[in-house]
This record gives structure tokens, sequence and C-alpha cells, in this order.
């Protein structure tokens, strides 16, 4: 595998950068919910601890029954096993970045796993 | 743990999330380098692949010696073993989120890892 592939993004519903950017530790997606719009379905993971940036606009998030308020700058992580769902609000969009990831897999990290070079 | 947590985030150079969040599979950073600077070294990892979002401006990053300019919408990928650094474009600062994952850990994700409630 080449030491690095890049892609630019556009403004779709739904994109998702595993296969495009062959990553083999996550999986991402940018998504944007029109406002009023909705994710139709409640889910949750087997194995997969999500974080999700909030990128644009404001809506919410419904996690195990409870309503939280989202806005941009906003960071969640939400445990495999919550059911959640997320809502634009009525006046905005809500655009954000969901990051799959294997629960517990991170080992060293920063300090610990970076080698610097000069 | 808590099934969720969240935080807002603010405009300082870096901001780490792993401990903040409670994440177990990632860390994920906030960076903004200001306009002409740069991270002050050239590093690889051992075990994590790391993904880059380029949130705001342009410059490039430097991979194992080949130049990439790099803007605001782009995403990369980096093998652990590639050497890399970051600069931002004499013009624009460049904000970027840099997130670690253990290369080779994601296994089922989507329609493989999520269960939908309804």
């Amino acid at each position: 595998m080449k030491n690095y592939s890049k892609i630019g993004t556009s403004e779709e519903a739904r994109t998702e950068l595993h296969d495009k950017l062959g990553l083999t530790g996550a999986e991402i997606s940018i998504n944007i919910l029109p406002a009023g719009g909705c994710v139709p379905f409640v889910h949750s993971h087997k194995q997969n601890e999500e974080i999700y940036a909030i990128v644009e606009g404001e809506g919410a998030v419904v996690i195990d029954g409870e309503n939280i308020r989202v806005k941009a700058g906003d960071w969640l992580r939400i445990s495999p096993e919550a059911k959640r769902q997320f809502f634009a609000s009525e006046k905005t969009a809500l655009k954000y970045i969901c990051i799959q990831v294997k629960a517990g897999s991170l080992e060293g990290y920063t300090m610990n796993d970076g080698v610097v070079s000069n």
C-alpha cells in the first residue's frame, strides 16, 4: 500500500471514507442532514465506539432515550451499545463527521506511539 | 462508563480529545498552525495509522520527502511508518483534525457492526 492517500470531499448527503482512503483502523463518514431531517432509524453497534464531530448547524441526538442538543464545535463519544439517532434542527442543516473505531483497540498514542525523526 | 460523553471545542493551538471524551479506540487532536508556521519536527508512528482532515486554510504536508499541497475539505490517510510534517501556507492558518487509530484494528463497520433498533 502507498504510504499515504488523499481525497477532497464534496457536499453529498453522505461520504464514506474507508474504501476511498484505504483505512484499516477506522471508518469515517461525513453526513449532512437537511433542516428538519433525521437519520431514519435508531442504531447501536456490536464492537465499535463512535465519535461524532458537529461541523455545521445544530440539532440533537437521542442516546438511550436522552435528548442532547448539539451544535457546531461539539464532539461526542458514544459507547457501542448505546442506542442513538441524530436530528437536524428545524432551522439549519446538520453536518457532522462520524468516526467508527473498535472500542478498546487503541494501545499507545502520541508520545507512546510517535517517533520523532529530527 | 457513561453511555456517552460530550464537549465543545475552543480555538486553542492544540486540543486533545482522548482523555476529555474517554476515548478507547482513537486519539483525536484539533490543531491550528498559524500562517507561516509548521509542526516543529518530523514524525512517524509505531502502530498507528493517522487520518487527517483539513478544516480551514491551506498548506502542505511533506510525507517521506514528497510535498503534498492540502486545503480545507481534504482528507488524508498516512501509514504508520511514513515520515510526515505539516506546514501552514504563508497566507493562511491551517486548522486540521488528526485521528490516530491502531492500523489494522477495525473489524466490522456500518452494516457489519451496526444494529438497527426499529
